[in-house]
C-alpha cells in the first residue's frame, strides 16, 4: 500500500506553499469584512439554537481553521448558519432542557457526531448520499424552515415567551402570551427589522445613485447593516437602561478564548442524536457544496465533494472540542468572502482570528445587546431564503416533483424540521421508484419484408398466435422486476393459445439479483402453465453475468442471438405469413 | 363519479355466483386438510408471538373469512405465520410486558394498524412500495429470521427461561440458564424435533416406496406430522402426569368462539407501533403475494396486487376485532391448500369453520400439550426457510446485491428483525442510487467523412479545442444530476481554451426538476466562466417540458437539432479539418 499524497489529505499544503503577499492582502481585506458580518450572525444563530451567545463566537473560531486545512473550496466561509441552528435546536431540545448543562453537552455531542459522520462519508466516498435530497425537497425544506425560523423569532421581537417546533405550537404559544408584549422590546424589534429590510432593499441603490459609490463598496456597506442595528440598539438600551424596563438583553458574556471541551461520551445520548446528526450532516453538506461549487466555477476552479465532506467534518469535530455547535458553509457569508476578494482559505483563518479577538476583548460591548435585534437579524436573513417562486416553477414543470416539495413544506411547518426532511426524502425516493417501477415494454411483431420487429400498437406488423414477444426497453432491477412479472403473467392469462414467450432484451444493460429471481419465477411459472420461456438479443455483459447463475440451465427455452432467429425456430409459419403479406402488399403497390 | 363495480371491490361476488357442487366438494376436502395442519401451527405461532394459545385460533377464524371476501387469490391460506409472529413479538414487547393485558391490547392494535395500512395502500394503489424490498433483502431477512426463531425456541425444548430479540442476547440468556434444563421437557423436545425432521425427510419416500401410496396422499400424511407429534406427546404428558415433573404445557384454554374485541384507541401507542405495523404490512404482503402469484400462475389465473393489499388488510382488521394478532398468507399452508384441490376462497371459509369448531369443542384436548412440541413444530418449519444456497448464489451473481443481503442477515441476527429490514432496505436503495448515480457519459468527436459523432476514447475522431461535446446516455434525475454537474465542471477545468460546451441528449427521456436545476446551475456557472452552454438532439417530450421552465430563455447558447449543426455553427474549422482528414485518409488508401 502506498502512503497517500499528503496534499490530497490536507489540501492546505498545496496553496500554502504558494502563499505570497498578494494573497495575504486580499485574504486580510476579505476577512475583516466577513468578521464584521459574522459577529452578529454568530450571536444570533447561537440564540436560535437555544445556546448562550458566546457559543456562537466559539463555533466561529477553531472550525474555520479546521476547514481551512482540510476543505477544498477557496472561498467557503464556514460557521453557524440558520437552518443547521434550527435543526440543532430541534434535536437537542428533545434530549435536554434548554439552558441546562446537558443541553450544551448535547449540542457539543451533536457537533462531534455530525463531524465524525461527515469524515466517514468523505473517507468512504459517500458524497453521493447527498443525491437523496432532490432539489425540490431542499428548496421546499429551506423555504419552510425560513418561515418557521422567522415565526419562532417573533417572541424576541415581542418580548414574550413562546416555544414549539412547528407552526401550530409556536403560533398557539405566541397567541397565548401576546398580552404580555413588552412595549420597549417591540419598539426596538420593529425598528431593527424595519431598518434591516430597508438596508437590504434600498441602501445599495441609494449609495450608488446619490453618493456615486462603487458597487463593491455599496455592497459591503449593505452587508454591514446588522452591525449598525446592533450598535444603535445596544447604545439605546445602555443609555436609557431599557433592560430595567423589561428589554431582554444578551447579558454578560464570559471574556476569553473558547474552552477546550470534551464531548460527553454517552452511547444512549449518541444513539438518540444519531438520526439528527445524519440529517444535519447531509443538509449542511448539500447547502455548503452548492455554494462552494458556484463560487469555484466563477474562477474555473474545482471543489472535490469527498474532500468537502472531510473539511466540513473536521470543522464540526473542531467545534465539538472548543465549546461550539454544528457548523457548515454559509451562503451569503461565502458570497461576501468571495466578492471581497478572498484568494485562499487563509481568509477563513484570519476571520477566525478576528472572532477570537472579539471573544477576547469585545464581549463586554454585547452586554446591553437586545435579543430583539438579533431576532431581527435572523428574520431578515431567513426570509430571503423563502423562495415562493420556486414552488410555482416546480408546480409548472413537474407535478411529481411538486408533490415531494409540497410534502416537505407541509410537514416541516406542521410537524417539524426533521420530520419534514425525512418525509421529503422518503416521498422523493418513493416517487422515483414509482416513476421507474414501470419499465417501458412493448409486444412486438414482424414488419413484413424485413427482419425488424416493432411495437404492435404503433406499426402494422405480423404476429403469431403461439409466440408472444415482449421487448423491454430498460435495465431490470428490483424497482421494476415485479412489474415485469406482472406484465408477463397478464399477457399469458390473456392469450390462451400461447406456447412460447420471448423476452427481447436489446436495451437491458443490467439484470440485478432481484430481476434474476423474477426471470426464474417467470420461467418456473410459465413452465407450470405449459409455456416455454426464451430470451433474445441479450447484451454480452448481461449474458456473462447470467452465466454465473443457474438460470440458463433451468431456462425451458433458448437464448436467441436475434429476434428473427427466435421466430424462425419457434413459429416459421408466421415468418412465411409475413413474407407472403409483403409480397401481396408489394404486388398491390405494383398493380397501383 | 361512477359507483365502482361491486365485483371489483368484493371479488367474492364473481366466484360465489358460479359456485357449484364440484367446487364445494373440492373446497371441503382442502379445508379439512388445511385445518389439521393449521391447528398446531396457530397454537405455535401464538406462542412465538408471546400470546396465549387461543389467540392463534382466533387469528385463524374471522381473518380467513375476511380474506375470502376481499382477496383475489383462489388458493392463498391466510393465518398466523412465523416471520410475522416474530415481528409482532419484537414490536409488542417494546411497549408492554409479555403476559399483561397491555401486551394483548398492543398485539390487537398492531393488527388493526397493519390492516388499515394495507387497505390504504390498496386503495391508493401503493403496491409498488413492496418493490423497496429487493429479493436479496427478503431472502436474507427470512433466512436470518428463521435462525433467530429457531434459537429463540430452544428455551422451550430445554424447559428453561430465556429472552432477547437478537442472537447475542438470546444465546447469552440460554447459556446462563442452561443448568436448569428439565430432563422430561428435553426428552419430549428432542423426540418431537427428531420425529418431525424424520417425517419431513423420510416419510414421503417411505410411504410411496413401501406402501405404494399415491404421491398426493403421501404428501398430505407428511404434512400431518405435527398433528401426530402433538397427539403422541400430549398423551404422554397426560398419562404420566409429566406436568408435575416440570414439563411446561399449554394449559387450560378458554372454550368458545373468538370474543369481540375493541382495539385500544391510544394515539401514543399507535405512534410507537406505526413503524412496526408498516414493516409487518410490507413484509407480510411481499411473502403473501409471492406465493399467491406462484399458485395462480399454475392455473393461468391472475392475482391483483392492489386487491391483495385490500384482502390482507381486511383479514388483519378482522383479526383486530376478534382477539387475534397480525396475519398474512402462509407459504406451505397455501401450497397444501392448492395441492389438496382448493378451487375458490370458500376453502378458507371452511377452514375457518374447522378452527371455530376446534375453539368450541377441542381446546380441552390441548391442556396437556407440551410447549416443547409446539417449539419443535416451529423449529422444523422455520429451518426449512433458511436458504444458505441463496447466499452463495447471490455472492456469485452480484457483489452489490450480496452486500445488501449480508447487511440484512447480520443486522437481524445481531440487533433484531426490525433493524435488519430497515438496514437492508436502506442499503439496497442506497446501493441502487449509487449504481445509477453515475450516468454513462462520453466526450464525442466527429468521425471523419460522416456526420456521426462518437466517443473519443473508442473511435478515431476529430475534436475541437474550443467546443467540447458531452453525450449523456441516460435520463437525468435527482440521483445523477449532481454527477453531471461534476463531470461538466471537471471537463471545463481541464480545458482552458474552451468556449462552448454542448450537451448531446439523444438518450435522455426525462429531465426532472433536480436535473433542470443542475442544467440551470451549469448554464450559470459556465456563463460566469465565459463559456456558452448548448444542447443538441433533445427529444420532443423533453423539449416540451423544458419549454415550461425559464431554462431556454436563460440558456447562453442554443438548442441544435443535430450535433453536426451544432459543430457547423460553433466551430466550422473543425468540420473542415474532419473533411480534410477524410480526404487525406481516402487518398492514402487509394495510394496503397
Amino acid at each position: 500500500m502506498r502512503a497517500p499524497d499528503p496534499a490530497r489529505v490536507i489540501p492546505a499544503i498545496t496553496w500554502l506553499t504558494r502563499y505570497r503577499g498578494r494573497e495575504l492582502s486580499a485574504d486580510l481585506v476579505a476577512a475583516v469584512i466577513v468578521t464584521i458580518m459574522l459577529i452578529p450572525q454568530s450571536l444570533a444563530y447561537a440564540m436560535l439554537a437555544g445556546l448562550p451567545a458566546q457559543v456562537g463566537l466559539y463555533a466561529s473560531i477553531l472550525p474555520l481553521v479546521a476547514y481551512a486545512l482540510f476543505g477544498s473550496s477557496r472561498a467557503l466561509a464556514v460557521g453557524p448558519v440558520a437552518v443547521v441552528s434550527l435543526l440543532t435546536a430541534a434535536a437537542v431540545s428533545r434530549v435536554a432542557e434548554p439552558g441546562s448543562a446537558e443541553y450544551m453537552g448535547a449540542a457539543i455531542a451533536l457537533a462531534l457526531l455530525s463531524g465524525l459522520m461527515l469524515i466517514a462519508m468523505g473517507l468512504l466516498r459517500l458524497g453521493f448520499l447527498a443525491n437523496l435530497l432532490s432539489h425540490p425537497v431542499i428548496s421546499g425544506f429551506i423555504t419552510a424552515s425560513g418561515i418557521l425560523i422567522a415565526v419562532s423569532q417573533l417572541k424576541h421581537l415581542l418580548g414574550i415567551d413562546a416555544h414549539g417546533h412547528n407552526l401550530p405550537t409556536i403560533a398557539g404559544s405566541l397567541a397565548a402570551n401576546l398580552a404580555e408584549t413588552n412595549f420597549w422590546t417591540l419598539l426596538i424589534g420593529v425598528f431593527a427589522t424595519g431598518f434591516l429590510f430597508w438596508v437590504r432593499g434600498n441602501l445599495k441603490p441609494l449609495l450608488r445613485a446619490r453618493l456615486g459609490m462603487p458597487p463593491f463598496l455599496a455592497d459591503i456597506l449593505t452587508k454591514a447593516g446588522p452591525v449598525a442595528a446592533v450598535v444603535v440598539t445596544t447604545s439605546a438600551v445602555g443609555l436609557f437602561d431599557l433592560a430595567q424596563r423589561g428589554v431582554d438583553v444578551v447579558g454578560e458574556i464570559p471574556q476569553g478564548l473558547p474552552p477546550v471541551t470534551m464531548p460527553p461520551v454517552d452511547l444512549d445520548l449518541w444513539g438518540s442524536l444519531a438520526t439528527s446528526a445524519l440529517l444535519i450532516s447531509v443538509i449542511g453538506f448539500v447547502e455548503s457544496i452548492s455554494v462552494a461549487q458556484t463560487l469555484a466555477a466563477k474562477k474555473r476552479q474545482r471543489v472535490d465533494a469527498n474532500q468537502e465532506l472531510t473539511g466540513l467534518g473536521a470543522a464540526n469535530v473542531a467545534a465539538a472540542f472548543s465549546g461550539g455547535f454544528p457548523v457548515t458553509g454559509g451562503f451569503s457569508r461565502s458570497v461576501v468572502n468571495f466578492d471581497a476578494g478572498a484568494e485562499t482559505p487563509m481568509a477563513g483563518v484570519f476571520t477566525a482570528a478576528g472572532i477570537a479577538l472579539t471573544a477576547l476583548f469585545l464581549t463586554p460591548l454585547f452586554q446591553h445587546l437586545p435579543k430583539a435585534t438579533l431576532a431581527a437579524t435572523i428574520i431578515v436573513a431567513v426570509l430571503s431564503l423563502v423562495d415562493l417562486g420556486a414552488i410555482r416553477r416546480t408546480y409548472v414543470y413537474s407535478k411529481l416533483d411538486f408533490a415531494a416539495m409540497a410534502a416537505t413544506i407541509l410537514v416541516v411547518l406542521g410537524v417539524g424540521v426533521e420530520a419534514g426532511v425525512v418525509a421529503g426524502v422518503a416521498l422523493s425516493v418513493a416517487l422515483y421508484l414509482w416513476r421507474t417501477s414501470r419499465p417501458h415494454t412493448a409486444v412486438v411483431g414482424q414488419v413484413p419484408g424485413t427482419e425488424h420487429f416493432r411495437n404492435v400498437d404503433r406499426h402494422d406488423v405480423v404476429t403469431s398466435e403461439t409466440v408472444l414477444t415482449l421487448r423491454v426497453d430498460e435495465s431490470l432491477y428490483f424497482a421494476n422486476a415485479r412489474y415485469l412479472e406482472d406484465t408477463v403473467y397478464d399477457l399469458v392469462a390473456r392469450h390462451p393459445k400461447l406456447q412460447h414467450v420471448v423476452l427481447m432484451c436489446p436495451a437491458v444493460n443490467l439484470i440485478d439479483a432481484s430481476a434474476l429471481e423474477s426471470l426464474e419465477a417467470i420461467n418456473a411459472r410459465l413452465r407450470d402453465a405449459g409455456v416455454t420461456f426464451h430470451l433474445s438479443e441479450v447484451k454480452g455483459p448481461v449474458m456473462d453475468r447470467l452465466k454465473r447463475s443457474d438460470f440458463l440451465d433451468e431456462l425451458t427455452g433458448q437464448v436467441f442471438l436475434s429476434q428473427h432467429q427466435a421466430m424462425e425456430a419457434l413459429d416459421p409459419d408466421t415468418i412465411r405469413r409475413a413474407a407472403a403479406r409483403h409480397e401481396t402488399d408489394t404486388g398491390r403497390v405494383r398493380a397501383v
